[in-house]
Order: C-alpha cells, then sequence, then structure tokens
C-alpha cells in the first residue's frame, strides 16, 4: 500500500538529553534531503539503510541553521512500518524538537495522527492487530511481569495459538464443504459430525484456558485499583507510605485531565497496585465513620481491591460492623496495624470475619507485616505467585470480549451438533467463531475500529 | 584520556513511543555485545561506524528477550564524546527504559552523572566549556531567540571572539618580555607601553560590547520573571489567558520541587515571560489592597516585570497612589483595561504617572490592545525589538561574572600604563585578565569549579 509520508515527535515531552522526530512514507528521505547540510555536502538519498549521519539542520527560507542533529536512514521494507523510515536526533528541549518538526512538516510532511507508524506497520502487513496492540501495552507497562506479557504478544503468541484455533475451525469447515459436495456418501456425514464435535469441543477449552487468564492479565496489565480505609489514626498513611518506600513507585499524569489527577502504581511482587488520586485515598479518613452515605459506598465499589486498616488496641464499634457488612463479598484485607500496643480489638471477631487467608497484623511503626501483606495480596489475587513468564495471557478487554463471544458461538455449535442438527446449519456457527478469532488478529476487522484503535496511542508510534 | 564506560537514560521521562538509553566509553560495544541478540547472530564489534542494527536485548542471567531493539553503534573519535557511543532505542514506557537501563548497568557500565556526557565532550577537547554550557541552555530555551543564541554559542562563536581577546592580550604580554629581556634598548619600553595601551583599550571596548548585550541575553536565556497585579474585577485573569492564548505557552515543571510550582513560559515577540506559579499569579487579587503589607511588596521587588492593571471605569483610589509609588523605578508597564466601559479614571494622573511608553489601553472583552502591550514589552526591554539572530549574546551569569572581573582587571592596567608605572608591574594584571577570559571557555579553570557546573546538567546528556 502507498501512503503520504507522516511525520512526529516520537520522544515523550520534556526536557532530555535527546529528542527523536519520527519520518515514515515514500517522501521521508526526500524531505530530510531538504533540510539537511552535512559536513561533506553528502546526500541522505545516496546513503545506505540503516546508517547515521551527523550534519544541520537548516531553515530553507533563510538558510539558517535550525538545529544541530544526527539523522538516521532506514530503507523500506526492513524498517518498523515497512515504509522508508528517517529519525532526526535533535537536543531535547521543547524549543528545539518543535521547530525541527515544524520544518519537517514545512518541508511536506503531514502530522502523523496517534498511533500511526504502528497503524502502517499493521496495514503494511509486518505486525497483526494483537501484536499492534501490544506495542501500546508495552509502553504503559507499570511493572516488569505486565511488560512482558506485552513482549510476549508482540512476539506474536497470542496471534500463533489464535492462528492454531482458526486452522482448526477451517478444516471443521473443509469437512463441511466435503459432506455438502458430496451428499451421496452417508458415511461422510457420520464421520464429520465426530470430528467437528472433536475440533470444536478442542477450540472451546482453548479458549477457556485463555480466558482463564484473564482476569489476571487485566491486573497486570492495568493495575489494581485500591483503596485504603480505616478509622482516623489507625496508621492508613502509614501504610500507604511504607507500600511506597518499599515497592518502586510509578507515577503518571493521566492524559487528558488537570495535573491534580495523578496515578501512582506500586508494584507489588508483580501485582501493580493502582493508587489512583493518593490525595484522595488520604482523604478517605471518614469513609467509615459515613459508611451510610453513598459516596463511600461508590469508592469502595469501583475498587478492586480493600485493604482495611484496624486498630490492635481500639475495640471494635458499630461503625466497624457495619464496614464489615459493606466490603463483604468484595476483595478485601483486614489489616489490624499497632500490634505494638495492647490488644483491644476482638480478633476473633476478626478472624471470624476475615478468615486466615484474608488477615495480616501489622506493626508499620515498628516496619513489621508488610512482607506477609504483600503476600496476602499476591495470594488473592495469583493464588500464591504470579505465573511464570512464558505464559500467555489475555489482557487487553478487547481480546477477552471476543474470546467470550467466540466461546459463546463456538457452543452454539457444539449443542447443535449433540442435537443432530445438519451439518451445513452448525456450519454458520462455526464461521462465525473463526471470524471472531479473526479479529483480535485483525483479519477480519472494520476499518473504524482500526482507526478507534490506534487513535488511543501515544503520538509518534 | 581514558575513562570508564558511562550510560544513562538520554530521553525525556514518561511515556513515548521511543526512548534512548546511551552509553559512551571504551567498553561501551562490548557491553552492548553481552545482551544483544541479533537475528543473523552478528555482533556489534564487528559493525562499522554510524551503522544501526535490529534486534532483541536478552537478561544473561535468564537468557530470556528482555526488550526489542535498535541499537545505533557510533564509534571513536568522531561522537559526541570522541568516545565509542552506543544509542539503544526502545520502546518509550517507563518499565521498558528502566529494564534497559539495568541491563546495561549489570553488564558493566557505571550510571552517568548529570551532564556527564557533555563533560567527556569537554575534557576530551571536542568543545570548550562555553559550548557545553550552550547545549544545556539549547535544551532549557523557552524561544526560538533563545535558542537561537546558544546555538550561536554551541557553535563557538563566543568561544572565538574570547580567543580574539586572549590573543590580543598575549601579544602585548610578548612585547613585554622582550622589554624585559633586552632592557638596555630604551626605546623598545617606549614602543611598548603605546602599543600595550592601544591593544588593552581595544580588549576593554570589546568586553564592554559583550556586557552590552548580557541584559538582553539574560532575558532571552532566563526569560522575564512577571507579575500581573491590579485589584479584584479589573481584568487580570482575563489578560493572562490572552498572552498565554495569542501565544504558545511551554509549561515546565521546576525540578525538584513539588508538582504544585510550574512555570508557565508565554513568548511575547520573542521575549519569553516567565509566569512563575501562574497559580500564584492569580491569587495576588489582595496585593493591591495590603501593598503596605511586606510580603506584597517582595512580590514586586522580585519580579523582572510589572503589568499594573487597573478598570478604566473606576476612579483612582489612595491605594493606587501607594501602588503607583512603590512600583515607581521598577520595570511596569499599566494596563488600563475595560475601555468598553465608560471613563472613570483619571488618565492624565495615569500618563503623568506612567509616561506615554509604559501606557497601554485594552478592552481584553473585545480582544483590543493586547497587541500593543505585546509591543510595549517589547519595547521596555529590547528598545524595539529583539537584535538580529547573529548576533553573540552573553547570556550566562558565570560568563557575565567574569566578563565583569576582565574589565575590572585591564581597567587597572589601563590606569597603570597611564600612570607611568613601569611595564612589568602592569604584566600581572593583563596576565589576570587573560586567565579569567579563559575561564569562560574552560582553558583555565578549576576542576571543581567543572564538576560543579555539569552538575547543573540534566540526566543522560
Amino acid at each position: 500500500m502507498e501512503f503520504d509520508t507522516i511525520a512526529a515527535i516520537s520522544t515523550p515531552s520534556g526536557e532530555g538529553a535527546i529528542a527523536i522526530v519520527r519520518l515514515s512514507g515514500p517522501e521521508a528521505v526526500t524531505i530530510a534531503d531538504k533540510l539537511f547540510r552535512a559536513p561533506a555536502g553528502k546526500r541522505l538519498a545516496d546513503q545506505k539503510s540503516h546508517t547515521i549521519h551527523y550534519g544541520n539542520l537548516t531553515d530553507p527560507q533563510t538558510d539558517e541553521v535550525a538545529e544541530e542533529v544526527m539523522i538516521s536512514i532506514m530503507k523500506a521494507p526492513k524498517t518498523f512500518t515497512r515504509e522508508d523510515v528517517i529519525e532526526i536526533n535533535c537536543h531535547g528541549g521543547l524549543v528545539s524538537v518543535n521547530r525541527v518538526l515544524t520544518l519537517v512538516l514545512r518541508a511536506g510532511a503531514r502530522l502523523a495522527e496517534p498511533g500511526e507508524f504502528t497503524k502502517r506497520a499493521f496495514l503494511n502487513g509486518r505486525i497483526d492487530l494483537s501484536q499492534a496492540e501490544a506495542v501500546m501495552d508495552l509502553i504503559r507497562a507499570k511493572t516488569d511481569r505486565a511488560m512482558n506479557v506485552a513482549l510476549n504478544q508482540m512476539d506474536g503468541r497470542l496471534s500463533k495459538l489464535i492462528g492454531q484455533l482458526r486452522q482448526a475451525l477451517l478444516e471443521t469447515l473443509a469437512q463441511v464443504e466435503v459432506n455438502i459436495d458430496y451428499p451421496e456418501y452417508d458415511d461422510v456425514e457420520e464421520m464429520t459430525v465426530p470430528v467437528m464435535l472433536e475440533k470444536s469441543e478442542w477450540v472451546r477449552s482453548e479458549i477457556d484456558r485463555l480466558l482463564s487468564t484473564s482476569q489476571q492479565g487485566k491486573i497486570l496489565r492495568e493495575g489494581l485499583s485500591t483503596v485504603i480505609v480505616g478509622k482516623p489514626n489507625v496508621g492508613k498513611s502509614s501504610l500507604l507510605n511504607s507500600l511506597v518506600q518499599e515497592n518502586k513507585a510509578i507515577v503518571t499524569e493521566i492524559a487528558g485531565t488537570t495535573r491534580d489527577i495523578i496515578e501512582e502504581y506500586v508494584n507489588v511482587r508483580g501485582v501493580p497496585l493502582r493508587l489512583v488520586d493518593t490525595a484522595g485515598i488520604r482523604e478517605t479518613e471518614d469513609i467509615v465513620e459515613r459508611i451510610g452515605v453513598e459516596r463511600s459506598r461508590k469508592v469502595l465499589k469501583e475498587a478492586d481491591l480493600i485493604l482495611y486498616v484496624l486498630s490492635h488496641a481500639d475495640e471494635l464499634t458499630s461503625e466497624d460492623e457495619k464496614m464489615m457488612e459493606a466490603v463483604a463479598g468484595m476483595n478485601y484485607i483486614v489489616v489490624v496495624n499497632k500490634t505494638d500496643l495492647p490488644q483491644g480489638i476482638d480478633m476473633e471477631r476478626i478472624q471470624e470475619f476475615a478468615g486466615k487467608s484474608r488477615l495480616v497484623t501489622t506493626s508499620l511503626i515498628e516496619e513489621e507485616g508488610v512482607d506477609q501483606l504483600e503476600q496476602a495480596i499476591a495470594d488473592l489475587f495469583f493464588e500464591g505467585s504470579v505465573e511464570a513468564n512464558d505464559m500467555t495471557y489475555v489482557s487487553n478487554a478487547r481480546h477477552i470480549s471476543l474470546l467470550h463471544q467466540a466461546h459463546s458461538t463456538i457452543s452454539d455449535a457444539i449443542t447443535a451438533a449433540e442435537a443432530g442438527v445438519p451439518v451445513d446449519m452448525i456450519q454458520i456457527d462455526v464461521v462465525r467463531t473463526w471470524e471472531l478469532l479473526g479479529e483480535i488478529i485483525g483479519d477480519t476487522v472494520q476499518e473504524s475500529l482500526i482507526n478507534q484503535l490506534f487513535s488511543q496511542f501515544c503520538l509518534g508510534k
């Protein structure tokens, strides 16, 4: 496919040593040559692919030096987009990189849309849709495990598995065709149904297996939205600080919001806890007191994980009982803090409520118990440990939804086959399953959906 | 000089398409080869300089793929640092780039100190100190003009001029040596003093000329710290919004401070207005009322530019008189806003106070007068227009201080020469001037100062 030439800033915005403006398209080299002045007068068009060239970028209107740059030239097809790619390395200042981008746009490039480079890699057939989606997951990964999940997906593991399932369905359909084309052979029908059932059941069991990874996959990808609640003075802030200090926290601003809303990610044994708006969490002092208030219930309801902190020194109150009622059925862990103080709390009641697995005792002031809390979190979501690196997780909500639909259509096919419905009727459900699985890798997917998917990417990718 | 091998993340932190981890030093290629796995099994050590290679970075401990990368190899001496340089382009995520850095450090590189790459470029003789300082100025530039000033300095224009001045002083000193070595020739002394005077006066006049650019240079480099003051409801927020909307604002966080303090730069005709903590500016409502309060006076005193907003519809009060008293002698511009409303203000009094050059009338609600205000700001600091691009500005506080000192020592030499002091006495001041000018380009500068200078750089540069 032939496209126009696009350009964008491909490094994060801000001040740094180096920034990159990337071009992709048939005119990438020509556009760069309009601006580039190398010491020996060489032209980029004459250079070999995958080479680097030092020189100045000049403004053709004034012939003045606009920036000192290193230009990387990568010629099609062995590039990220399978098109000619030029990367202009300039100084990482806001003015500098915007100046380079402006020159490149004036020289004939078009500003790329978010995700447009990756979209071209997909449209030009270098990667499939699930691999393209993994690129963005990789960039947004908050933990090592999440990055490995994305790397595996980018490497095509999910694609390969989906391909195998579709191949099996295709073979089934071929059988049906034989049956329709040669209806005179009765035994073909007799042969077809058992084979079809077998293959379909295998496909369904594989879909089941993939879906069983989806909860953990989603957690790895998106993080566990976590709320710390408890009465004033039980140690909520200390708990927050312990978690943040013992684990490397990644703080990101949520795009498109005011700078007051930030996400803080804490990596607890490979599980990313997403402490959305820590300031807000610090203000949940009154949730326990106002457990009857709807807003407080909403905060609890939207959380993936509730850390409910109690003081070892205080007796349980009716408010605590209400709180326990409210969180029952949710993912909660009870943290009985201040074990350094004399016991006032009714531990039997707490054990009855939380069981052993959801109860942790800590003395944050003496830095005790945080390890156990972290283990309890891992236990709650990963039954002890996050799976090995080489596992194929399904983590993307779009994929999960398609797998659920495929599960439903293949189940319909199986039920129908078992009920003795004519084979050519069952065929419809098998074809639909094949199509749904195809949407995951972008084989049978609409252009509007593709545009919408890539628009969620970051600029310059 | 032989150093160890350093590494750092060289792109701004945050999420983006691409991030770069840069290595420099004798082991750069060896370290990269420990981690790099290319499809055809090629080794970076065997590759030509200035080439790019696609492959995976693997963790030697587990032999698992850690990231998909493009590696640029640039061999000494034609590199930024004059050492072997490796740039690892990886995905621009926080986890990804930190993983790559970690692997590189484990494989034997040392984490670079801020500015250490540029420091090596200086220590290895590729650039002088003023050029190195320009690298950082370029990255921090807030306007096109500031970037051009930095580009010129990086290109060595200031260095060249300083070199010429030092050469002239050296020739003078050679004259003195002749005089000391051959005291029997009386006429040498007679010849020496006029020549010395002439050269010294030329050097002083050049220093004068350089220093005359320093105020504008500093403004271009650092921006004008600007405060908008006025009584409530006169249109301060509207003025701020007009300035921000009509000009591209660059918002940067001040490193090392909480995320509540930000700087907002507005580019007004090439003059960067630094609106420090806009939130704070929006809170200066009460400055006029509390003009007697010390804190308010302090805010005014620390500003480079005061925009004093009055309402065309309101009569002047005694508070206004106090305000005018307070800003007299400062750099202020009076903005009489709301000219769309009937006149209540005593314009004669305002004209008497502000003169024509410091008075602008606006109707922000009708979007009138902002152009005139911008011109007034340019007039106040640049007498009408910012100088042409090819001017050599002195903008760095260190350079300005050294030039002042050099001005003082060369003046001492001139005075002494005119007073008939023996030539070998005058020599001392001339040598000192030569040394002071040498400090600007790093020729005669102490190691401790060099370390301190580069520590102000950003990481990875």
